[in-house]
């Protein structure tokens, strides 16, 4: 199987990307900029975000992934994103699909739709929006998920067979499918939740060592996400709340090192 | 009076938000979104950041408050908070208008009006905003408030009485009236000015207790305001500046139980 | 030589500026809006982040000074910025341009134009923004810069003298010039590229010391950037990577008084 070397070292690939220090596109929500961009800076990538429709497309061919998260939306946005993910498409770099309670509204299926049918290489979202996928009543409320990562396992395979690309639901245990390997991470803390858009800023991350690894999204995205989680528990052991846990979560990002991320690293094949 | 059970207990009013975790549709500016978001989650709400025209007014009517901010206006913002107004009148939603700086341009002044034509079930400001209302010459500059809050008690009064609304403003000592009841909450930081967009945050947080209590929204504006208060002022014991404040602030947020709340909360009748 | 009064004194400076507390329009982008509101709070000033072109304007004429980053790009968003720049030029008001990744898209580039056309008062820009407006060859990738600071100080004296404005070149070394005369100012800290929208939140604070000097704003711009070097070496000390980084540096920003200021900033001429 692809995954199984380079499971066996998310830590290698954490050193790969730094030297790269590969550039992502992030056309992410208003909510998510600066937190995103910190984060990708933080574990050693280069954000940009680039999100216009006069550039976005343009922009896609020279950034090493893309990422897109509908999570405030707008016409005037949406033109950007598509263009982006048509450009990424046509020059073979990985793009990255974060559907930010597409449930919710009219509008935000509609460009989800229209976005899904753009190829996404990889899919992250919360357990209501893989389960929303599958057409399955969620109870997801708002942005937040209501449903267990587990509950979402089944239609994370699902749709990751039905689109070909890589789906990952992350929450208390992360899953990562390819719709024939799967994987979980464990790790992160309670607090995170607690903190506004770091699912965003992870799918950013995702981004980046995709970048890293364009031929091996799944590993690419089993490695984010692995960073994350150890990030995550070593933040909560110094943080009093979600304020100081946002602190040390960055400082933890920058930390890690490879030898450390594979020596904390929970991963189990599911 | 409807408030005198309530205002001896916010502390009840906090552990019935948590139990909720409302969900908030923050309309606020870019400024904002971040920390708003952040505040809402650390006290133990659920915001969701949802501004287009194409969703603002669908989401009104499944949120269980909506705040409404003009710190950075466009016209298609303006369009959203528009529907969202309406969808939140029309459905019993509170909504919650904070007119920043309405007193600045022209195009401000315009949308201000429109805005509070839509009948906002209250009103936050600083004291130059709220003096503004009633046509008084303000020493408001910019977006800061350079006026006293003492000086805004009478036109808060008048607006409360002329709208219909809860009236609140904050700034050393806020103060919070219907046009029948006022109250008087005390407590907060010198700091608190020193970071962007807490007053932004704070209205996002009126909004989810508005949320939990539709129908006191007088009581549920003085349970925001003296958590606000509360946590400012435990935040600024173990702050060293701005910086760590704001760090500090969320960790409080979320620290912050009913009866500490009730115990330093100091909130006396005007 | 005009600034050498107020070289040797950025801590009068400071001193000045702090008790006008300017009121700065910032024109800036989706990442840096609320980091660069902070430091500008921090520092002392008072920014507004009006942008719509709707009152952007009528805006630039009572604020003290405007600063325009490109950061986050759209067409709405450039007719803000025209209207501003217009504005303050015709009431005397200092503009300060932020350039960032000009180079970068077809699109970027011709906004650049026509916003230089309107004759900023200062450029502040990376090592690659600034060698880019040479019609080097750059090594910028995105938007961070993969030059060295050095190496732009040759464009930037060229562009100073085309253009007659004064330009900033920051990073490892900063350099500014107004075509006449030099300064080079050493400092910071090797964590701030690792933060997020500082340089933009810098662009802000040489608003806020152009708006309190505006016939100095050569000596404005060597202030502020020498605050931001010693802000940012002393928050380094405090430091465990980019996250207690930026806490630090707010702090720092709001606590260095104007002896400190002048005891540890490192200015030489070049």
């Amino acid at each position: 199987m692809q995954t199984q070397l380079l499971i066996h070292s998310p830590g290698q690939m954490l050193e790969e990307m730094r030297a790269q220090a590969p550039l992502v596109q992030c056309i992410t929500n208003f909510v998510a900029m600066n937190i995103a961009a910190n984060v990708l800076l933080a574990a050693g990538a280069s954000p940009a975000m680039v999100s216009a429709q006069e550039e976005a497309g343009e922009f896609a061919s020279i950034a090493g992934a893309l990422t897109v998260n509908i999570g405030t939306l707008s016409p005037l946005w949406v033109g950007g994103m598509k263009s982006a993910a048509k450009a990424a498409s046509e020059h073979g770099k990985p793009w990255v699909f974060d559907p930010v309670a597409h449930y919710a509204t009219t509008y935000r299926r509609a460009v989800t739709a229209e976005l899904v049918a753009l190829k996404p290489t990889i899919i992250r979202g919360n357990a209501s929006e893989i389960i929303a996928f599958a057409g399955s009543k969620s109870g997801g409320k708002g942005v937040d998920s209501g449903d267990a990562a587990r509950a979402a396992e089944g239609p994370a395979l699902g749709l990751a067979k039905q689109l070909g690309t890589v789906v990952a639901v992350t929450g208390e245990t992360d899953f990562v499918t390819d719709g024939q390997t799967s994987w979980r991470i464990h790790g992160g803390s309670p607090l995170m939740p607690r903190v506004t858009a770091l699912g965003c800023s992870l799918t950013g991350l995702v981004g980046a060592f995709a970048a890293t690894r364009p031929e091996k999204p799944l590993d690419a995205t089993v490695a984010a996400l692995a960073l994350f989680a150890v990030a995550g528990e070593a933040a909560a052991a110094q943080a009093s709340g979600p304020g100081s846990f946002s602190v040390a979560f960055l400082d933890q990002l920058a930390a890690i090192d490879a030898a450390t991320l594979d020596a904390q690293a929970r991963i189990e094949a599911a």
